[in-house]
């Protein structure tokens, strides 16, 4: 895997060194060992565990980095993994190669399954003669796949790909837990204005950005483009703010009630769109479908939720009560997201519903836990969510960005993905500082990646543009700290309310 | 999945029905939804939430019976394992099928990859065309692998023996983090004594069982039938001392001494048989070198490994204090455990090595986390650990036990295991109840499921003597909690030094 590189590129520290270098010997030694043929009892799982170890010591490198030059955890996670992918695929290191093209690899071995024919000539019914030429990624990779060592470089994309998964989701729970029914039916009209505003100006400037540049596309691309440009990062803006101690600003919750409606706002834009990819066309009456499905699903869960929560909690402390406050939760939300899955929405509607339901009160005569909910799960989340971001900063092909038309793509979502957000200052009404309520909508995190990932996975989004995606993605998420340490230093002296 | 008719069978209570009823009416809801096209994006990770969302909650099921009947909560994960396993399969239910077959699948798509050739195809060469014979439970296996479900089916196989492997590693790891090196060096001879014993009895007594009922059989699996009967339980002994309140007599801390070692010693007589295995047979200078290197491992994870955890823990703190108790140890855990496979020893052997070495004193100058590493990494185990013995469960067949052969093979396990632990009352010492150490030593437990599913995935250990293995380590399991009750307050009238 390249974890001396990885480390000594990172940090200049006697540490990582020594460990490095620990990590080699151990390594070198193993391998000669095994190869000596005197032990050899391979477990599948150990190559696992040790992906899993390098992905998580990446994440913390990237964070700690990130911590250094005052930015969002995320992007340190993010900028890591494209750094490392990108360094260990112009390496030729299988497992990165691998992940750099995990849509085509999913694609390839699905079609060799199902037709029942090699991987050489699924591969060239899925991607086509001219992608397959020798020396070109498309040959690389199905040379990988269709090799010996095939099935495990699989097993572990496939491993890393769940583990993974199952960070979005644990986020999108404590993104849920974090955000109450109450809190969000308490936010007046200013900040439903404001997201409304800022979910409307993105979308349309992403889509008719998207028009301008990409003419050829289909209509439903362009809409995947627009709802890209839409989402809110709650996690992020709240941080900027928390960072700069002015989380009870008027311009902070303002900001994060828009955030709280925005997240569900864009996961329902996203089902939308996504519906409207699936069924191949724009189609009014799907569209109203999929609105009053996700509205009921949505509205259920929240006015039924909490009485079926309830239940929930009693039959879990009946059964065990030491562990109600872990086991419950995470059974509640594992089963919401399948059902908002079964139902046509995505997973992570239903794990952000999941978490928007429970509360720390109805636990209060189940169990003798102190912990709050979120104390409980945090770890969970901690561990699994940075494999979700160090892996998407691993699929961005940074070969992408030597063409011009990506990056003048990515350039342009960009500057639609700013103008969109400054444009809900508009809305927030007198009394607060509205270029700081602009700023702090900017931050598009966690959010627009997973847009940017379904999109992908749906391939509406080709590689080229995804790239494009995360640059926006990364860049308003780096530009949104500094630009608000500016505005809101500039705004207490100006004209801010408080 | 079946959950349904799962819940019902084993709990009349209210709130099942309800929940029950909810889930198939979701269920249905969304079935016939996705199905009239509305909707239909499909993400795979949402099958594997739900399927995991059962497993747990099966297990908290399992739990809650087993203390029911006063039973240790391992037994009961397992038994409702074997029951709903069983059921399902009597169902025909997909899933259910294709985990009773794991290895097969396994063998099958690894051979259909390799060669290029379709699933049926594989299966001949794996399987042979007499255990295809339309109607056999192979047949079933193949055509539903074979079928357009297949994909699906082996994902959601391959992510919960994921998921189950991630719980036995962080299973072993905590025994470790239980246990001290300081601890296993001051038990004395006596403890010792009574390991060595414990090792040696069953092991005789298993082989000899072995080469008697299955002369046919080949050396290795003698020896491995052996191997599977050593293990003693630390998390069980401990529990049922803890029950009855005595885990402070002399009894106790005689047979959790002797536990201690016992499962350092079977992990390496584990890695001893199987490194016999690979090789093909039973070379003498392999079992030197391979002992020798467990032993290096071990001896330099003991001596070196605290310097080596107090500058990972100094790295990682310098890096993010606030995540260093939870991510620290991981990382640790899971480096030890890849480097302990390269070397040739079970995976397990390393997270367990893992656990041995840190200790909180570790922590105490890194951040500012108040909780104890078994307060921080316990929520982890507790969901993923119950995942592997359910599974372990679901794995059992209970159509063997129609067999009288299987049947006898198991009752005659169990009479070795049985009588090869109390046999280290002998090597008790005087001033202490030889009768409740020994049976104090029967319960086999987690480690000896781990022999036997390790001998499966080798194929040393077919499909009938695992379900014997199993039968012996539920028995042990089970017999020890009532033997021992009785053993003790028989043995606090009668002549227990305490």
């Amino acid at each position: 895997m390249g974890s001396r590189q990885r480390h000594r590129a990172w940090l200049r520290s006697g540490w990582i060194p020594a460990l490095a270098l620990a990590g080699v010997v151990l390594g070198r030694a193993g391998s000669a060992l095994a190869s000596a043929g005197s032990a050899g009892h391979e477990d599948p799982f150990a190559g696992i565990l040790f992906a899993l170890a390098l992905v998580v010591t990446s994440a913390l490198l990237g964070r700690w980095l990130a911590a250094r030059l005052g930015m969002a955890s995320v992007v340190g996670e993010l900028v890591i993994g494209v750094a490392v992918g990108n360094a260990l695929y112009q390496l030729g290191d299988p497992l990165a190669v691998v992940l750099m093209h995990s849509g085509t690899v999913n694609d390839v071995v699905r079609e060799a399954w199902l037709s029942g024919r090699s991987i050489a000539q699924a591969a060239q019914q899925v991607m086509g003669d001219e992608k397959l030429v020798p020396g070109t990624p498309g040959a690389q990779v199905i040379a990988l796949l269709g090799g010996p060592d095939g099935p495990r470089l699989f097993m572990l994309m496939t491993a890393l790909w769940i583990f993974s998964s199952f960070g979005v989701i644990l986020l999108l729970f404590l993104v849920g837990l974090e955000s109450t029914i109450e809190g969000m039916l308490q936010v007046g009209g200013r900040a439903a204005a404001v997201a409304a505003v800022g979910i409307a100006a993105p979308f349309a400037l992403g889509w008719a950005t998207s028009l301008w540049l990409l003419p050829d596309e289909a209509a439903t691309t362009h809409l995947f483009h627009g709802a890209a440009l839409t989402a809110t990062s709650v996690g992020i803006t709240a941080r900027v703010f928390k960072d700069l101690g002015r989380l009870q600003s008027d311009e902070a919750r303002v900001i994060l009630g828009a955030a709280v409606i925005d997240d569900v706002l864009g996961l329902v834009i996203l089902a939308i769109v996504v519906g409207i990819v699936a069924t191949g066309r724009v189609e009014l009456d799907a569209i109203a479908r999929i609105a009053l499905l996700s509205a009921a699903f949505l509205g259920a869960v929240l006015w039924l939720g909490e009485g079926l929560a309830r239940r929930v909690v009693r039959l879990f402390a009946a059964l065990e009560r030491s562990q109600v406050k872990l086991l419950m939760p995470l059974v509640f939300g594992f089963l919401l997201a399948w059902a908002a899955n079964e139902i046509g929405l995505a997973s992570i509607v239903g794990a952000f519903a999941a978490g928007l339901v429970l509360r720390d009160e109805l636990f209060e005569d189940a169990g003798s836990e102190a912990r709050t909910l979120h104390e409980m799960l945090a770890p969970l989340e901690s561990i699994f969510a940075p494999v979700f971001f160090v892996l998407m900063g691993m699929q961005v092909d940074l070969g992408h960005f030597r063409e011009p038309a990506t990056l003048a793509l990515g350039g342009a979502f960009v500057a639609a993905a700013i103008a969109g957000k400054l444009a809900v200052g508009l809305a927030a009404g007198p009394g607060v500082d509205k270029l700081s309520i602009g700023i702090g909508m900017v931050p598009r995190g966690e959010v627009g990646l997973i847009f940017a990932s379904i999109g992908k996975s749906l391939g509406v989004i080709d590689d080229a543009v995804f790239s494009a995606v995360v640059l926006m993605v990364i860049t308003t998420t780096l530009v949104a700290p500094v630009g608000l340490g500016w505005s809101l230093r500039r705004g207490t002296g100006a004209g801010a309310a408080s």
